[in-house]
């Protein structure tokens, strides 16, 4: 039944190439998947845009994913995930098509695994302001504290994802949060990189990795509606809206080896119900 | 004479925030002048768009700017000097309107500032692979080394322009600079916020500041056109595409005080297309 939903691609999407951290991490846990990636890095980063704008490019990115096929949506980039799961999600439930963030998955991990209700966020500076992980603990029944850091996105892109520098710039950063928590959520695709750093500087946390924990959700949600494919050696694809040499080169430091077959897509182009204005 | 071209704008335009360093130079040297700002929020950085994507979008803020009504362009960006300066000089031309961008100044700088012919240049990524800084000394007849130092733009952001921090990546990456150079370029506009530092690492060299070149080789332009502002208090405006607030918020390390006053403008409503544009 090589046309049957099943074995359609899980759709995974993000500004660029953080997302990558979830997409390896999804194909770690589920082999056998075909995995369809979107790095939107025409329009990278999502998370100094504002809510609107980030929320028209992710409509945008996911109608372009719908048309071509795909058996459930993984919005792989916090800010999206801040700012456009609920209008993504309403527009899956029309199409029958399941729509995850990264945000829920690990705030329910950490609400699991918090002994003492003590949970810190750390994200972007869009991700901490646009407060959705705050929001959901607090419904969870715990105050979190969130914490920007900025400069692990651009030592996870540069590589230097440990050694001394990484070190103190980690501890200058973790130094400032104030309620000695129990609980830390990786709450940036970028951050899982600097995971093993991040620990030695809080080496009494548990560490909850949202690509880990959204590819966990994936499969109970696939395995929910009999999508999870059985057997086969899976693939990966990538698609990505602007200079295909760059996603390669960074990628590589995301997803262990390099990204490929790699095709540069136009999104303007695309005709699909989402679709606004030009950028 | 209050619509007499001398009292006219000059237009500064960047990616984002960078540019900025080259706004607060300009208005150093020339504290007369009108100047009118646009940071294309919504699309930076354009250091890790194609070359096509860059022209693209510099040609649609060029027109903007130009339609706003001004006496000169200054792109204060070097990933845009280097893909974009070619179409917006021709088309300059043809509105009498002369264009300036960071690059050629900085050149013209350190060939007149090198001892022994040993010029370095430290930029972004794009500006790097982009080449032009390496063609023009090439063609001022010195091979010139070419060094990317992508952090550096995120510890500016961050406000981290000295400490131990910023030192140690700093020593990082100027000792891998084989051609133990007597001048070097700060050939990105955040980095004359880091100037101290690399002045530190490299205590020998003489440091090329772009921004200051830049606002001098504008001074010579107006000059030569008879178009500087000879008397007022001058002035400075701001249009960004997205996210007022956070070019505010980072706008002010760059600046020295807040931006203000800043309007929001959607470059996709603009009327008139692109006067170079032969379509």
């Amino acid at each position: 039944m090589p046309n049957s939903p099943e074995n359609f691609p899980i759709g995974v999407f993000d500004s660029g190439i953080g997302g990558l951290t979830v997409l390896a991490a999804i194909r770690e846990l589920l082999p056998h998947e075909p995995l369809l990636y979107l790095g939107d890095t025409a329009r990278v980063p999502y998370g100094t845009r504002s809510a609107e704008t980030v929320q028209r490019y992710s409509e945008r990115v996911a109608s372009h994913l719908w048309n071509r096929g795909i058996k459930a949506l993984v919005i792989a980039c916090n800010t999206a995930s801040t700012y456009a799961l609920e209008s993504l999600s309403r527009a899956g439930e029309e199409l029958g098509i399941p729509v995850l963030g990264v945000i829920e998955p690990g705030v329910q991990e950490a609400l699991a695994a918090t002994q003492h209700g003590r949970i810190a966020v750390l994200g972007t500076e869009g991700t901490v302001r646009g407060g959705r992980y705050q929001a959901l603990l607090r419904a969870g029944g715990h105050e979190a504290e969130a914490l920007a850091c900025p400069l692990f996105v651009a030592l996870a892109e540069e590589g230097w994802v440990k050694g001394p520098i990484t070190q103190a710039v980690a501890e200058r950063y973790l130094g400032e949060l104030n309620s000695n928590p129990d609980t830390v959520i990786l709450g940036c695709t970028h951050y899982p990189l600097l995971a093993q750093t991040i620990q030695n500087v809080l080496p009494d946390v548990q560490l909850i990795d949202s690509a880990q924990a959204t590819a966990r959700s994936l499969r109970t949600s696939l395995s929910e509606r009999n999508l999870l494919a059985r057997s086969g050696t899976g693939s990966m694809r990538f698609l990505v809206t602007d200079n295909i040499e760059r996603f390669c080169r960074s990628g590589r430091v995301f997803l262990g080896h390099l990204p490929d077959p790699v095709e540069l897509i136009d999104l303007n182009a695309a005709s699909a119900p989402f679709l606004g204005n030009n950028e």
